[in-house]
């Protein structure tokens, strides 16, 4: 059965153009050769093979790990990879490793925040990986709360150095990646202090470890935090702890862009504006919304391709029996999240845009966006990664039984995507910061301020509040303006009721924190709006190839409407929609899933993912499921021999009723 | 800081009967007394340490595993443990073995369908353990549809004997705990023929392996299927791959209390009623159902002792930080689980008189309840195992960061729950039939005929359709009546929008089919009313002890509240409850966190788990974190150098631009 394509006839009943479909998930048809060569590159590369992984000790999982590493760098310069190449070379290695914090926290940190004689310096030595940098901020006692680090850098006007601390036990630097075993050096955030006085958290390049023989320099503690979530997973990252008892660097490695320290001692802003380290923020927030739409279509592909293949049920007189797929409780599970992952997809699209958007106004010394702009890429963030890793859980268990199996490939997808929700912001931490900015936003309502951007609709509060839907039949909600108003009404309404219950308190703050769960919601809801309002203003783009704006079409309503039924509550009580509306738009939800179902696979296969990158028996392109679970099954260490290890010892004294005098 | 009680302030805030309330939540004084006392045993034993369990390679966990369960069965009779206290013993040794299948389904099974005499033989080994048995039912192409199993079991009257066969490759057995590497026998399920007729599927009793070497016998293929999700977690447990070769049993081997072949090979039923066998179902589902409360209260454990523990942000100037368990968003995600740890508790403890109910029921020959109690027990087992699957992930993702290191113990603890989704009856597969009895309840409502026990509020179905909530102030919200009248509206209102959808299809099962998804969530609708009248029949009860009844009461109230909150959409969609009401609800709800906040930790302390079962660091009794975390770290095999292995290899070459020529 080698060969053949078990899932040839659901890809026979696709209503569209794949390629092109493919061409706008990737985002060019430049974007999709490029990606689709090295995707190919790697899987066809022995070194890269990752179907061993959960098999490993942590030692060996971190060695074959480093291995990777080298072994990928030497080939991107042999091979004279672009740095677009490269970076998609790294992504389909699909490896968690030290490299990812060199090239997406260290080297963007210090483009952001160091002068340009510091990235004269430092940038070309991190090109050429002559050294490998980490990113330490976060500590054992502090993670969302950066302003309360408490590591020092002390300034010793004597020497002209710093003097790096750990005062504390809960001041060790803590999570760092690639710090725990791999890195030479680290942007390590610390408060500055200065002639006794506290100048709060900056950042500093500190070397670790000597380049000669790798071992910690002088004051310098160092080592990995242990075993994570999972097998595999994020365990081939060396996760770090790092304590400082009196280290000493050069005054010139303080990253000055926005303030510096100078000869005297003293503490300067320079002239570059602060607002311009959002710049790096938004970036890095931009890369984990296209992650969650990476992480979430991947699942979505496994349990799609698996729920084609899977029978059960539904043959009484002998016949073959339903594939799963076809139920409509697989596909009111499945197929919104197909449709999410999409969705997710353009939102991280136009953020990207946003990101240059926002880069051109920050040079050009305009901040006037940046509330919003912070308040938005925060709240895309929250609300993209919990849903993506609901979502990855979701699709395994759509998988059945087998999707528990390593080799189903959703546990370790899983595992290594959940800590997106907690790191760079914690989910609900983002959210309350966007509710704070909507409740300003609201706050200056009266006062004629324009809201802006992704808050514009706010500028219609007068109408939102009173408008009533007029859907009346179950075809109305398929009129993009129609959803967009419920969203908008939902999501206004909201942040309007939260604001009128914080001004019954006399203390804003303590209003604040009792609501905080309120506010929270309103967030979300702010969110869902832009991420509905992104993919239908996609839709508005002159999409080329058969059908492909259909099965759009079809992924965005599915999205929206999917949204309504699952927070109901939220449009119920706002009044956003009447139950009667909101029972059509789950039956609008039912006649589109019948829609989607012929196209499933194809818009999965449109994803493009090689078997190497999804790494999934039940996800495999071929549809040849079982044969592979069968066989993969006797590669566990455990069947390298039929009577297992320990039989001798506890099993035989057990059954011969021999334990009495047993030394175990 | 050793020995420094870091939680007694918190402890000290407790308003009620600490002692009292661990007995509530254990049932009795009596069990409370032996599960304290066999919990000491267990955690003091060196051999049954878990610490190590996360590094372990696959073979040495397995191995270590064999030891704990001699050892454990070492014990056990050295110490005549009683057959409770033997079952606290399995309980605390919290890792999965073949033994949880010897003693939860080999055994139970056995009695359930074995006829006296096969008893009589069967028994008496399995009890002493001279052979060790496993269930294997499940096959690799078929879970849920049990009737779909291809296993053969042919009579051959030349012989007297079955001949067990696989026929396919989907048909091997696939899943089995135990199966892989320990298990002697099996109850093998198979499809039954006689003289060329199919009598569908019937239970055998088969031999696996030689009691003398552990080989397997002629014509029988086993092994183990492979990882699973996580570290440690179900890896311990040998699920197992099975294949029959014509493997011949003697006719006397096939399980015969309800069906029996005769030596002609005539198929006959006895006298035994079927319905006899949904006995064990039952008892297997309420000790699923009394596992959710535990698995849940032990992740809740987890989560509340860190959230008194871990401070973030609000001293502004410079005082300590506030606890993350005082913010608003950390309670209104973790009161609500701790709330349900407690009503899942109290529901179990129900279906446990339940399964006693229905047994003397059909031994006396009256199967009246029976589909009311299948249905009953299938939807709690669905809802309370889906609640605490996403509930341990949650509590996760309350600690922040470190709720992701393996110590912890929140990653494993989810990795080896979320099975209970799945086995023993998928939770969707479940819900539908819970759905297609209430449909059929509601289809008799016109006949006058009487719904029984937990439908019984169906007969009141004239007045729930129609009464209005009459709720006007945040403190109507704590009457039980109130309550329990709004979740009897929402679960029958639900269920006859459904009937009333159905009857539009001229075809019922199309219908079905079509509707299944707003079925499911009539279901659940269903079954959370179930939960909530027996935490309010709970308190009903004379319930001792300072304050205990006033804490749960507050407890009953956060759960109920929590669910309107969450499944609003329901309540106003149906009318049940107002926009305004749920906005009381909602604002009663933030005021009873409030009144549980200073008791949160003592209501943890009351699952009176010791450290060794909690197995997690942040969970810690004494709340003395950071040291241990820290401590803790050390000991991951990667620090047992300083530069890692691969160094050499890997890393040198790279920073000194050598790889060009390396072999890596």
């Amino acid at each position: 059965m080698e060969g053949v394509d078990h899932l040839a006839h659901e890809r026979s009943k696709a209503q569209f153009d794949v390629d092109q479909m493919k061409v706008v998930w990737v985002g060019s048809r430049h974007a999709l050769q490029v990606s689709d060569r090295i995707a190919r590159l790697v899987a066809s590369d022995p070194v890269l093979r990752k179907d061993n992984r959960t098999m490993m000790t942590r030692k060996e999982l971190f060695k074959n790990t480093l291995r990777k590493a080298a072994h990928g760098w030497k080939r991107i310069n042999e091979l004279r990879l672009s740095e677009e190449e490269a970076s998609w070379f790294r992504h389909y290695v699909d490896q968690p490793a030290y490299t990812d914090l060199h090239w997406g926290m260290f080297v963007p940190f210090i483009k952001g925040s160091g002068t340009e004689e510091q990235q004269k310096k430092w940038l070309p030595l991190a090109y050429k990986m002559q050294i490998i940098g980490c990113y330490a901020q976060t500590e054992l006692g502090h993670g969302s709360n950066v302003q309360g680090l408490e590591t020092t850098a002390t300034f010793d006007p004597k020497t002209d150095e710093f003097v790096l601390n750990s005062p504390t036990l809960t001041s060790s630097k803590w999570w760092p990646g690639g710090l725990g075993k791999a890195a030479t050096h680290a942007v390590a955030f610390a408060r500055l202090i200065t002639d006794g006085k506290d100048h709060g958290v900056n950042g500093f390049i500190v070397q670790l470890r000597s380049l000669d023989d790798h071992l910690p320099l002088p004051g310098i503690t160092v080592g990995d935090i242990g075993m994570k979530f999972g097998n595999g997973a994020y365990n081939s990252m060396d996760n770090g702890v790092l304590r400082f008892d009196n280290v000493r660097i050069p005054r010139d490695q303080m990253l000055m862009r926005v303030a510096q320290v100078t000869r005297e001692g003293k503490y300067v802003q320079s002239n570059v504006p602060r607002q311009l380290l959002y710049g790096t923020m938004v970036f890095v927030r931009q890369t984990i919304v296209a992650d969650a739409s990476t992480a979430l279509s991947r699942a979505v592909c496994i349990a799609t391709r698996y729920s084609a293949v899977r029978r059960q049920f539904g043959s009484e007189n002998g016949g073959v029996e339903t594939q799963v797929i076809d139920y409509k409780t697989q596909q009111s599970r499945l197929f919104p999240l197909l449709a999410s992952a999409y969705a997710f997809r353009f939102v991280g699209e136009w953020l990207k845009w946003l990101y240059t958007d926002v880069t051109q106004k920050l040079q050009a010394n305009d901040f006037s966006t940046l509330p919003e702009v912070h308040a938005c890429t925060a709240g895309l963030k929250s609300v993209t990664t919990s849903a993506t890793a609901d979502a990855i859980e979701e699709c395994r268990k759509l998988c059945g039984g087998h999707g528990y199996l390593s080799n189903s490939g959703l546990p370790e997808l899983f595992a290594v995507y959940v800590p997106a929700c907690t790191y760079e912001g914690d989910n609900v931490v983002l959210l309350l910061q966007v509710a704070r900015f909507l409740m300003k936003t609201v706050s200056q309502l009266p006062s004629g301020k324009k809201p802006v951007g992704t808050t514009s609709y706010m500028g219609r509060a007068e109408h939102l509040i009173q408008c009533r839907c007029n859907v009346q039949k179950v075809e109305d909600w398929l009129k993009p303006s129609v959803i967009l108003e419920a969203f908008e009404a939902r999501a206004i309404r909201m942040s309007i009721a939260c604001a009128q219950d914080l001004s019954k308190f006399s203390n804003q703050e303590e209003g604040f924190a009792e609501l905080s769960s309120n506010l929270a919601e309103a967030a979300v809801a702010h969110c869902q709006l832009i991420v509905v309002s992104k993919f239908i203003e996609k839709l508005q783009q002159d999409i080329p190839g058969k059908g492909v704006k259909e099965q759009l079409q079809n992924l965005c309503n599915i999205y929206a409407l999917y949204i309504i039924h699952k927070h109901l509550g939220d449009f119920l009580s706002t009044g956003s929609i009447t139950a009667k509306q909101g029972s059509l738009a789950n039956d609008q939800l039912r006649s589109l899933y019948s829609k989607l179902r012929p196209n499933a696979i194809a818009l999965v296969d449109a994803f493009n993912y090689t078997d190497h990158y999804l790494g999934s028996v039940l996800g495999r392109y071929d549809g040849n499921v079982y044969p592979n679970l069968y066989a993969e099954a006797w590669k566990d260490p455990l069947n390298e021999s039929v009577v297992p290890d320990g039989y001798q010892e506890y099993i035989q004294p057990l059954l011969k009723n021999q334990l009495r005098n047993a030394r175990l």
